[in-house]
Order: structure tokens, then C-alpha cells, then sequence
């Protein structure tokens, strides 16, 4: 728990600085925090200035939540309440409602559909929520390395022991293969420029828009390089009042987050040569499974001087991510 | 698995060298691979000459080992088994029993006893076992970055944000210091000469010397230092025919395995000084909740001038390891 929390904690930085760059509009304000945790931006909003902070937690450390709150002699203003959103009932409309709901690819763990629910019953018209906007982006990616190791690590066995497992390979990728990976890219990975395949405003977007995000894309390879799948990333930005932005941006050109990035490796990676497209069509479809996962659909193809390549994947994105 | 496997490779390269130095003693004979996985242990010994090798493993790794034993034309030397080693029925008794059982502090999982149980149904009177004996060293480290990182994190919420997170800390202490930790440990966390506390013959060891182990200990600083804890490692040992031996050691002055070391982290560290004895006893139980998990209960005293610390603690080393 602690060393995600490290990382967790540069993230909590981005959310301090946008609430405390609209303390304009939190000073003497009501809050709701979805999904508060420690309450750590229920805190960052006292500081803000905020009248009334609702932190709802559904999990015990809203015990935690708690005592942090009386520790911190913030007790009449968090009124730390352990529940689902989606069961309370609050004394008062908010102006403000903040909430760190991202999952790995954006939408993993499915906790935007509180944040809706809360917005729908709790916020004023006019009331703000933290963050304000979110982007998936889709890349093309070239990672030999972490390739070679995921998938081919079997055939090198033989090399070292000259006992052949090359016939472990196809249960071996079949199973890497069907399930998104983590991964902390750098720029050099990423080798046609990103397309933005999602965007959404918190204020307007509905449940329903989230249960079936479809895209088609077209990326143009930057040079030669051997395609080894697809990665997906995510920003979201914080409104403030001055008409600026605060930017957290999980891509593999800003600094690391704990969200990584995720990476969808092919089967058969390809080859592309410079300005060659990449044309397809993404799904990221609520899995029947679980509202918390996601099957991401992907079709691509690419033809160069008569040479054509094309694929069909489905990825999963649920627990067994590695 | 991949990942892990890579570690695991450099381990498996000691027990193909015990097997390959003991080609006299498997040359024409017969071998049960106990636990065998991909069968990568008993292609080792068609290596070294064996006539037949029965290769035993319970999951569903052994349609893979039969495939890779088809793929080295070992089939008809190899017999992959799938089906738990206290199942199955030999059409004789075996020269060679050949198993990598060991878990973290050795006896994680409790493999040893299903070794046990085939060495007392299959194995010759006068056959060997690789590896042929193990022993579980103890130590008190110091270790302040990993100790700080996973014990006081919450205490470096304040001076970031502001915000007391000191109360969390009884909690999180709680959670942290029940669960044995893997870590792995350099030399310089290593503040006294380790103690053996167990030894054992796999020719002789029986099931129920391993329910309870207990041994009192002494051990003397080797100078000024803050005892964070009490790390466990084991080294098994291979004899060859020729009289020597191949050791595989998982020790901090050992290169790195993917066993690394289990280090039991104190909620009150202490300091001693240059020769100070720490005293204690420590006894690891085979958990009640279940025989694959441990219960390590450690106690200790020190006096250095007058000045006296003690501690009691149970530790668990179950899937939770961190």
C-alpha cells in the first residue's frame, strides 16, 4: 500500500494545485468528495476555504477519514460520512463536487458512474466538479524489449539449456495476448503521433455514453519501426476560474504516474515504414462480466506498396493485469 | 510469470549442475521429478543419462510438460504424471527423487511434505535425494530507507500537504508489522553474524519435525546500529558423489534469487551497540488456518549498561507478503 501511495501522492499534487487555484470558487462553498479515502482533498478544500466538505467513503477507511479529520481539528467542516454516494442523503445541494476517479485506462473500476450519480442529485446548476474534462488518447507502440520478455522468454530456454519449450509459446502468448498490460513507456516507444479516441466533459457526460465508447482512427508511423501494439493513455484537466488549466496527463511523454500506460501487444507485430497509416476502429465496451472492467475491441489495418497487414483483438482489462 | 521465470532460470542453473556432477549416480537410473512444472528438472536428468524419469505434477502445467517432452523426443524416457505425487502408482521404486519444494523462509507452501511423502513410498533405500539438505538461518538487520518507507510514509503527509496524517499510523503499523516482508537485503543490512536455527536431512526429515520448529538464538552485534528487524533466509545444499556439495544460497551475501530474503519488521527498533547480545527464541509453526502458511513467533531481549529491551511478536507469512 505504501509504496503505490508514494507514487500516488505526485498524482494527489496536480488535484491541491487545481482546488487551491479555484479557491475563488470553493471559498465558503459546499463540497462533496466521491470516494474520499483518507479525505486528503476533503482537506485540500478546507484549505481552499470551503464552508462544508460531504467526504463519502463506502469502505472503512473512512474510519481513517475520520480521525484524520479530528486530528487536524477539521471536524466541523468534513463530515466524513462511510457509504456509497449512492445511498446518502445530504442537508444541502454542493457547489463543488471533486473526486480522484480515474482507473487504468480511464475508465477501469467503473467509479465515473458515482461521480454521474452524485452530479445528477447533489450538485447546483452552476456548481463545479474537479476534475472537468478527460481524453483517451491511442498509440501506435515499438517495445522490443518488454516484448521479447512477456512473449519469447520460452524459446530463449533452449538457447540456455538446449531443452526446447518452444511448444509452451502459443498457450503462453494466447494468454498474454488477451489481457492488457501496464506499462511505463518513454517517447522513444511511441512511434506515430497519438489520437485523441474519447473526450469528455464530467459536467455533461451520461452513464450510458460510458458503456460503449466506439472510434475509428487513423495514425501515421513517423518512421520505420516494427509495431508491437497499441497503447492507450488518458488526461484529465482541471478547470479553473481564471480561464486556465491545470493538465494531469498519464502519457508516456509526461512525468510517471501509478496509472502507467496501457498496452495492448499483437500476436504478430508488423512492420511499417515512414507516413505509412494505420487505420482501424476501437471499442471500449463495458464488460458483461463486471461493470468495473473493460473489453477493449481493436481492428486495424495497413497496406504499404501492395503489402497489407490487418488484425482483430479483444482485450480484457480486469484484475489480471501484469 | 514471465518475469518471474527469468529469476527463476538462474536458480534452476544450480540444480542442473548438481545433476549434471551426479550423472554417476543417474546414469540408467530412475528419477521422480516431484512437482516437476514444464519437466525442465527431469530433462536435466535424461541429460545426465537417467533411464526413466517420472515427471509429477498436479496442475495443469502438465499437458505443457508432456508437449515440451514430446518436442525433445523425451517422451519415451519422460513420463509426465498429472496428478498429485500422494496419488499416483509407480511400476517401481525410483533410484533419484528430484524437487524444487522450497518456498520463501523454505517451508512457504509445504511442498516439503509431499517430497517426504514420495521419498517414504518410491524412493530406494539406498537412493539420493537433490536437493539432500536445507537449513534456515537468522539474523537482525537494519534497514532505515525500506523501513521508513513502508512504516512512517503517513507521518510525511504533514510536511507536503499540511495535513496530519499521524493517526492513520497505529493502523498501518498494525497491517505492517503482523505480515512477514520479502525483501531483498544487501550485506550492509545485515548487523550481526547469522545463527542457524534448523537443519535437515530431506533423507531423514519427518513430517511432523516440521509443524513446530523452535530454537533459542544469540547473537552479537558486530557494532553501533538501530535493529529494524529479523530477516530469515535458507540455503539448500546438493551432495554430489564425489564427496563435494553445490549450494544454492538465498542469503543477503548471495546473489539475488527469487526467493529473496523474509525480513520480520519491529514496531519499536532498538539500538545496540558493538558486541551487545541479542537473545530470543523463535518458533515457526505451521498455521492452523492453513498448512501451506507459517506462523513465525520471535522473542528477543537485549541489555546493553543497564538498559533493557524486549519484544513478543507473531508474524504471518501467508499470500499477503508485500
Amino acid at each position: 500500500m505504501n509504496r503505490w501511495y508514494h507514487q500516488r501522492t505526485k498524482d494527489e499534487d496536480y488535484f491541491r494545485l487545481a482546488i487551491l487555484k479555484n479557491a475563488n470558487r470553493i471559498r465558503n462553498k459546499v463540497v462533496l468528495d466521491v470516494g474520499a479515502g483518507t479525505g486528503i482533498l476533503s482537506h485540500f478544500c478546507v484549505e481552499a476555504g470551503a464552508r462544508k466538505v460531504y467526504a463519502v467513503e463506502a469502505s472503512a477507511i473512512a474510519e481513517q477519514a475520520k480521525k484524520v479529520a479530528l486530528a487536524n481539528n477539521a471536524q466541523d467542516k468534513i463530515s466524513v460520512i462511510n457509504d456509497l454516494v449512492e445511498n446518502i442523503e445530504l442537508p444541502e445541494k454542493v457547489d463543488v463536487i471533486v473526486s480522484e476517479w480515474m482507473g487504468y485506462s480511464l475508465l477501469f473500476e467503473g467509479m465515473l458512474k458515482s461521480v454521474i450519480y452524485a452530479r445528477d442529485k447533489w450538485l447546483k446548476e452552476d456548481g463545479i466538479i474537479l476534475p472537468s474534462c478527460a481524453e483517451i488518447y491511442l498509440a501506435p507502440i515499438s517495445y522490443d524489449e518488454d516484448y521479447e520478455e512477456r512473449h519469447n522468454f520460452w524459446y530463449s530456454i533452449k538457447d540456455k539449456y538446449g531443452v526446447s519449450m518452444d511448444t509452451i509459446v502459443p498457450l503462453a502468448k494466447q494468454e498474454a495476448f488477451k489481457n492488457v498490460c501496464l506499462c511505463q513507456l518513454t517517447t522513444e516507444n511511441v512511434i506515430a503521433p497519438e489520437t485523441c479516441i474519447y473526450s469528455l466533459s464530467i459536467k455533461q457526460v451520461c452513464e450510458a455514453d460510458l458503456k460503449r465508447i466506439e472510434q475509428p482512427f487513423s495514425l501515421i508511423a513517423m518512421g520505420r519501426a516494427l509495431v508491437h501494439g497499441f497503447t492507450l493513455w488518458f488526461n484529465v484537466s482541471f478547470e479553473i476560474c481564471d480561464g486556465s488549466n491545470v493538465l494531469l496527463s498519464t502519457s508516456p511523454f509526461s512525468p510517471p504516474t501509478h496509472w502507467c500506460q496501457s498496452v495492448m501487444y499483437l500476436k504478430d507485430p508488423f512492420n511499417v515504414e515512414q507516413d505509412q497509416v494505420i487505420k482501424g476502429n476501437i471499442k471500449i465496451v463495458e464488460s458483461e462480466e463486471s461493470d468495473r472492467c473493460i473489453d477493449i475491441q481493436m481492428e486495424f489495418s495497413s497496406d504499404f506498396n501492395g503489402h497489407s497487414v490487418n488484425g482483430s483483438n479483444i482485450f480484457y482489462l480486469n484484475s489480471n493485469f501484469t
